[in-house]
């Protein structure tokens, strides 16, 4: 149970997902990330991989919330604080099965069958605040669970209305959810409110599958020989992700830069104004990554297809791929 | 969780989405709002923004249902006021999940288990008294529970008959719904207990698009910067929705006008009275808004699409849309 | 929450439906009324409207079930009386999602978990005991307590067999039922046990719709100036229903009028007896309001649309509606 | 509250019902009787009806199952008698929405709840114990408890086995279902279970409908009058009823009696031995019924159809109905 | 309450159904028997009647599974023994509507709310052990409890995961189910778990129609005499029973006749061994019911219907019944 | 109730399965067997069998999960150790009708009642932690219940969160599913996470039937004498497992291997790496089986239709089973 897991910058190919993952990591107000993709393409492990990459929080001592103020920690709990600890990033893992009082957290029964108190006992949605949240076969969790996961994560705050409770407190999370498009899509109100959406194929050039069950069975024989070897790649992620979220403020993004998203957004018939905030937003947060002052077209270009093609309404005209589609009119409008 | 949100006269466009709300909350006897549309086009941006809007109202200090007066606080509730308070329009959103006990209000629990007494815990319904209730996604609400719901706002008094407990307090409230209509239908029934009815769709001029995003981002950037920039807007509004409701008792309708609201009706076929009724108010709210004295066929004109529209029975010979009857039957019946 | 409700009398139109509730006022033995029509038409407002206009009751002192007589009160009461109160006659309005357990009766569950004592806690049907029952939306309610309900109206007693309570009491009450065939129709079974039906539509008559407009518009504006310009007018139609209840037991009906009861059912092929019986005293009940001292072929007349349309059965050659096909018979056998 | 009913004997016309009532009350081993008809037709008042009707029983003092010797009451109700009281008939009415728990008896919370200790508290199945079951709309009850009260109608024992008791006690009655073919029907399995089975209809005779609603109204204006004119009619029924009871072990059925209910199974190809069986013990008690000495193919003549119409397989060349087609088999069979 | 019941060799008729009655009575390990027939023709008679029949067995005192010696006893149970008594062999029926818990045995809930104590109640499982369990309509109980019971049937051992608990008894039984086709067939995978399968049909004879009503009117006028009647005929059968048990272990199997067992297997083209094993084992009680020292090919023609019947493929090339295909088959392969 | 069982080796053929299971032993990583298979083709005996025959394991006394060592005993438990003790490798049956809580463990309702404490009571994936759990008839199990098993079986965590508890614990099994594919098919995607999967058929060789059925009848005849028959034949199986466990870690792939497996998931459109992976496992562990040094392409070619099959999508056009498909593309790619 010691939590050890293959490390992310050891995994072979799926470039896309892990772009994603590591901008929503740099900034969580991209919103979620969605992975579609075959059985057996390693989403799964590519989200409990962040874990071991991503930078420690600090966070206020016996907060339930991990906040880092103690302002910022619900009176509900005990006293918190004064002092801080640094915690790693917590990445909530939602089990299948879970009911809906664990993740939003419930009456404490043991605090009201035993003392007749009515005390608020916080679920995933607490312990997830500041981190990640991820939800394996999205598409198989009850439509109104998704719902309450998709609110809460855009909003940042999760409201508890139930048993006599009422209850508020922060819960800004990345929400990552992974699925298999073959059983059963996800409503389109719902792929809207993921930020950013990546497919993943199984490869299909023998060397790299070739490298890919080598590096596995590696992995298996001797776990720790494998982790030592990868660590200096770990750390450079990690190290640049810390970098882009530091430099995020001084990104702006210019008047030309924002033309050209409502271009793209307007030219893809897409609804709303979330598809093109978050093209923006990735944009610098890729930027940022990359060690770029400003954002430019190329940026929007690269990152258009993870931001628009689950937006796309579909257009049984055009027998391209929804991706196709964005990159077809993402090159006439960014020129 | 400082509630902070974006300012509602800070939205661009969306006229007919901010008025309908706007004339609500000048006489709630209008009755609900319902908004349809895309996703992503700030409806709950909308109705969050109203919140900050709103003049604070007077209310007997413990009051459960945030009464005016001593004697309108029921008896079920510990003694309240003498003194009163000032506090924020009240403006509760119902969250996803929200069971029906949380809603109406139930037993409570912590005193039945406790101390065996039998005692009620009031709900959202009492909270959003002489306020606003919201429900995102009214369509993804179960029947009986929007039935309850509307059922409520009409009557201005919730009766709870559940667990061997026989309540009945004031729960007057506007009720604001919204849906998209590609996710299934309200009920005929249902569409015509919403007072008003107004669709909102994406922006398609590319300036309005840039100017959206502009403030958005702008906003996310420095939020106090932001709001700042906007108070004297807010104000104004704010302003005028009070003059309005002090003018409201003034402004008188004439037979005539109350001719052409009955002659409009007949045109369209529109069943029970509802229709012109919420025609009259919502006009007489208009003039109020306006600073007119009194209500003209032009005030009918501009209302006419918002109060009628969702009453009308599908014509599948008129080829238009029921806002457009709705205009064109204005045209002849106004003059 | 004062209950001030819109008066009866100032009702615009709609007259079969208010001599049906009259005539169910006047006769609790005619049986429930069932009020079809479009949405808007005033239903509920109308069955609202009665309780203003209903004279109080007198009931032993502390009696749960509204009794005049101390012998009268269950014993699963505490001790009742020996005062009289005078009280107005009940109308209790099922709200909607009222559970089983409120409308019957059931367990105290204080009682219960606070002393270890099985108690009954009496539900709404004994608070309607020689009152009246209103169920808006009589269709949305789930069949099996629809069943319930006609089998105590008829019966006149509640039976309770649950959770080891096993309790009979008084439960005479007029239901009356509220509903739009449009939202679907209720069993022929069902039908047929109610005493009488009518229906009502939107006036087209413009006048009439602008008085009803104008009516509504000032008792919303001056709810009190309203009431008592319309005192006179709700006393007037009191003191007949008062009037006719005295005189109800003098109205013999002669062998004739058995035989056009008879005769009119067997012509329109209505099964069983409920419809002429209802029609025989429907009639009594009319001449009694009228002041006549015995039946004539004229009250058959009047009253047969609304004791035997809702028990034909359907006629895919007949084009007339079901009112029309009652009145041509009507005509037909009465002369 | 009084249970007054409508006597047996002013039932006007229904002839089979009332004799199948009759013969089911003289021998109850012939099984259920099963009454099909129109809405309206008095299914309900026939059989409340029989509860005046019927001698009192002899019953041990305090047994909850009405036994009539003290070795015959259950162990787990406290000692009973030794004294015999006289009681009516038990005929208990199986109100809609009662529970399985109330039909078959369950744990007794009170006690459970209240002194820790599991007793069982007998239900409606108790009750009914030497007396008459009855259902009204058979054909609304779930099929589960249909199953299990004929299952305990047939072998006279009610057996629990729930919440941890496990409960045996004599359940002797008569089930009488009435229903009305057109809300559904019941499976064959079911119907084959009744012992007889009647059909009822509206009268279709003016002067049968005039003396009934004469009857009616009478009996409702001055019920206590109407009752004492018609105690002579119900004493001689009861009676007949009575001296029946005491002839019926002297009835012999001879081998041709036998051989020819044997030959009107095969002719009709009726399933299994109930039907002969049926038919042979209901002629004996039409024959005890009439003071008759042995049953004669007379009495089979007149039984058959009750015993037999509804234990036919549907024959789809055969346009009569059932009951025409078991008279013409009698007619040939029989002589 | 007597639990008299009509005498097994009374039956008139049904010879294959009783045969595999006494079968399975001499030898439990040929597995449960499948009563299949027309309604009326006495299955549920014939099982009750075996209990009348059966010989009793030794218990050890106290023991709540009925084992023979005190190590067999769980220890769940209080100390059971030293002592043996004798119990007729139980029966036990499984009411309809009987709860998985009161099946395979619960928490015990008096214990666990008195006195705070987690015991097993033991079910009717346990009761059953080394007798019979009787389903009524083994095609109307839930899938999951045949299946439940079919799966405990095999392996002779209840095992309990629910509520904290973890408990496995003893649990050997022969399970006979009856059912009507006609009211929905079970899964094949279902039938294979019954060891013998007999269909029963109304007898089409005159004579023995005449002789088994005869019968049934004799026993229900004076039971006692009844059974006196035939008490030789019930020894005698039950002598049989215990003579074949004993010389079980006797009876070998040539491999000539384990030969034709697995051609009749493949000429029939049964899936699995259970079809050959149940052949074997029956045919080895019927030689010794029949006092034979060795299986012979006859045997294994009389049994071959009633245990390949069931488990044929569907074949619909050939319109003989399935019993008709194995006859013609065991006369190929049997010579 | 002595669980003994017909020993493994004494299986007569269904090689394929028998060789799936052990490996399956030999290196639990592989991943679960899932065997599909006509009724009565032995599977679950074959499971059963295998209790027998696998060495013990070595575990701190007192730990609930079977751990062996005191440091991976989890601290919900009391404390364990410091001892170890010998056990028999645990084979936990999933009992049919075992609720969601007895899986995954639950709060401990005892404790929670009786001492007011909230302890985690383990359930059957404690118990199975470092052995097998064997689900029969894995097609009749709940959706949810068998994604959960199998996120478990991959994880090697059970992770609990319910009813306030939040609970992690190793649970290293081998799931082992048997199915009749006539039943209802599995979700591809549940496909893909069993390791191998096996197909058993009913023998047709009559020789193979008879040596069954005798082996079967001599067993139940004789149980002890048999087991002592085949008590060395056990052995030899048993010391085979433990010398491949031993030498596994020695076992290397070389590239040519590690090529070939990719080469053959390519051919065959596997999506995914876990059918190579498997492949490449298995492989090792059946080479440690035969004692050889290292992995050849004859061992590939042996496993791959167990590894592969279940893994192909269907091909309309290919009307060979996927066995055949999966035989042909490893006669081409491993030459």
């Amino acid at each position: 149970m010691s939590g050890q897991v293959f490390p992310f910058s050891a995994i072979v190919g799926q470039d896309q997902m892990k772009l994603a993952i590591i901008l929503a990591a740099i900034d969580p107000g991209i919103g979620g990330v969605l992975i579609f993709g075959d059985r057996g393409t390693g989403k799964s492990t590519a989200v409990r991989a962040l874990a071991a990459l991503l930078p420690p929080i600090e966070v206020v001592e016996g907060c339930p919330v991990n906040s880092a103020r103690p302002e910022d920690c619900p009176d509900w709990a005990g006293p918190a604080g004064p002092g801080l600890v640094s915690r790693p990033t917590p990445v909530v893992d939602l089990p299948l099965g879970a009911t809906e009082d664990r993740v939003t957290g419930a009456l404490d029964i043991e605090a009201a069958l035993g003392r007749g108190e009515k005390r608020f006992q916080p679920g995933l949605l607490a312990r997830a605040n500041r981190g990640f949240l991820y939800i394996d076969e999205v598409n198989l969790l009850e439509d109104h669970l998704v719902d309450l996961l998709l609110d809460v994560a855009q909003s940042g705050i999760n409201s508890v209305e139930r048993e006599g409770l009422s209850i508020r407190h922060a819960a800004r999370f990345v929400l990552i959810g992974s699925g298999n498009p073959e059983e059963g899509e996800l409503r389109p109100q719902l792929l809207d409110r993921f930020g950013l959406a990546v497919e993943v194929r199984s490869a299909s050039e023998i060397g790299e599958r070739i490298e890919a069950v080598r590096r596995r069975d590696a992995y298996e024989t001797d776990p720790a020989a494998f982790l030592a070897a990868w660590a200096a790649d770990e750390a450079r992620i990690r190290d640049a992700i810390l970098a882009a979220r530091a430099a995020l403020a001084e990104i702006a993004a210019t008047d030309e830069i924002l033309r050209l998203c409502a271009a793209l957004s307007l030219a893809l018939g897409v609804d709303g104004l979330r598809g093109e905030l978050t093209l923006l937003r990735a944009a610098r947060a890729l930027a940022g990554y990359e060690g770029a002052g400003a954002i430019t077209p190329d940026h929007l270009r690269r990152i258009a297809p993870m931001a628009m093609s689950h937006r796309l309404r579909r257009d049984p005209l055009d027998e391209a791929g929804s991706a196709s589609r964005v990159e077809r009119a993402a090159a006439e409008v960014l020129g």
